[in-house]
């Protein structure tokens, strides 16, 4: 099975009125909740597409338990850990009129050290069954800054493979321990490295100590530097949607593909055909399967030089 | 003791930040809840005044869960009934650069005909040891239309006296069942009897069955228009803060005052200084102590004719 960690697991509510009236009261028409966080996102997808997924990270309080309450109606495998304090809500309000999203991110909890001590263990009993694991999204406070870096360390002692989707020095302090798979988004690339081209930030992860980098850019699709070679995969058109989620569906492709060994050509094709059927799908986690069926044979993926063009080649 | 009902008991998030960014990504500093609704925020006043009060309601789901665990830590008598539906949340995002306030109002659960017909016999019984019932806010769906009409003829036949809070179409099914008091604010005065002026409207709700009428007209007071006379009660002077929940302090003393008999003058007094205390504090159910202690006697509390003066007197 593929294990999908969320530290900060959320309960994600969608609030849908006609008009968000800034300063005003707002009558909600219809409201939607369902577990969230890029793990959660990750695992409900592999489930659609009918790989088993384990779901573990840290949930606490009564939000906790509407959250693990919706991953059981979902059928999501419940691997969560309980904490003490309460899990985080994120509410998105969404506009029918105009189609607008207002989202508010509520902080979550603050992990004890002893609470984090002990997920160390449960994540390594659970490592022992795991084909691969996906570490995704930010750390709730209380959680050290390099806690990627000490998951990265247990999954590769137990030689699973590891897919890293983080930001900022959750990012940068666990490229060390060597995670098989790096997905940032562009604005993550530029971040960590300080470099505005894609391609020289995605060789300069690469050779930090991510095995393979593939960058997410959006409506240009992905592009992958890894030690087999480096490839550019776009979609055959832009799609309107939502892009929330679009990220968690290439996480979850990327993933199924480090699992099975696949090419890397197609690992990448069907990593662009998920993501743009996600952002045809209204909610992160879901995607369109029509637009997926659709689109993965219509992905051009073209290998390219590892070197930019606008960089020196180094001497041999 | 006194009893409170809150039909669509609500929990109440408040989202403090910086600034909201509409159709933006906001990152929530801190979050509080409580558990709110008109009939909650009365029985927290009347218990901060030293007062035994009874909270009873709906509530269901994992959000009823929250209300009832916050209840119980802020040593309220909780005898809500459980419903099968999922409680209503509200989420009152405040911006701390400006001080304003966006509110989201969730519609709430639907209420079954048999968990309604529970009710009924759940109240009665609670009634028994009642010395007063406030019945106060929205209705959830599901309940009849009159339901506030059935609650009223139910503290009747125990010989309870009812203070209504309620608007719309739930204030005019009642008004015939007899309520001793009823505490519209002035729009919901003018809406409920089509007549711009409070004290004629105010007169039309009382000819309609309502023992006393007090309309709260914001920073002018209150005006009561009883069987024992009629009263205008003005503050000393305009306070500035959030007039969010003076409505409930102006019931709390005025259920108060009919539980014990007090004079109207004196009534009307501690519920203006209860309102301005109300105004003081932040939020809904809370009242700021020195304030209450300052004004209680410094209410301008007057009697007026029970015509108003633009009015033919009827002959005699």
């Amino acid at each position: 099975m593929i294990l999908t960690v969320t530290l900060n697991a959320a309960l994600d509510i969608t609030h849908h009125l006609d008009r968000l009236r800034p300063h005003g009261s707002n009558r909600v028409r219809a409201v939607a909740e369902r577990a969230g966080g890029k793990g959660v996102n990750v695992a409900r997808i592999l489930h659609a597409l009918g790989h088993p997924a384990v779901v573990t990270g840290l949930a606490g309080g009564l939000t906790g338990r509407a959250i693990r309450a919706e991953l059981a109606s979902a059928g999501l495998a419940d691997r969560m850990l309980s904490i003490a304090g309460e899990s985080r809500r994120t509410v998105a309000v969404v506009e029918e009129s105009a189609g607008d999203t207002t989202i508010l991110l509520e902080p979550g909890p603050v992990v004890g050290a002893e609470e984090w001590a002990r997920f160390l263990d449960h994540l390594d009993a659970l490592l022992a069954d795991a084909t691969a694991v996906v570490l995704a999204g930010s750390l709730p406070r209380g959680v050290p800054e390099d806690a990627y870096a000490r998951l990265l360390g247990l999954a590769h002692t137990r030689g699973v493979p590891a897919v890293l989707d983080a930001d900022g020095a959750a990012l940068s302090t666990a490229l060390s321990a060597g995670p098989a798979l790096v997905k940032p988004n562009a604005d993550e690339l530029a971040a960590a490295t300080g470099l505005s081209d894609p391609v020289a930030a995605a060789r300069a992860l690469h050779a930090a100590g991510a095995g393979a980098v593939v960058a997410s850019l959006g409506p240009d699709g992905l592009i992958a530097v890894t030690s087999q070679g480096s490839w550019r995969a776009r979609p055959p058109a832009r799609l309107a949607g939502n892009p929330t989620g679009a990220g968690d569906a290439a996480v979850a492709a990327l993933t199924l593909g480090l699992a099975t060994g696949a090419p890397w050509p197609g690992r990448l094709a069907e990593a662009v055909a998920l993501s743009a059927a996600a952002v045809a799908a209204p909610l992160a986690g879901d995607f369109d399967p029509d637009v997926h069926r659709a689109l993965r044979s219509r992905v051009a993926v073209r290998p390219f030089a590892p070197f930019a063009a606008e960089e020196p080649h180094p001497c041999p």
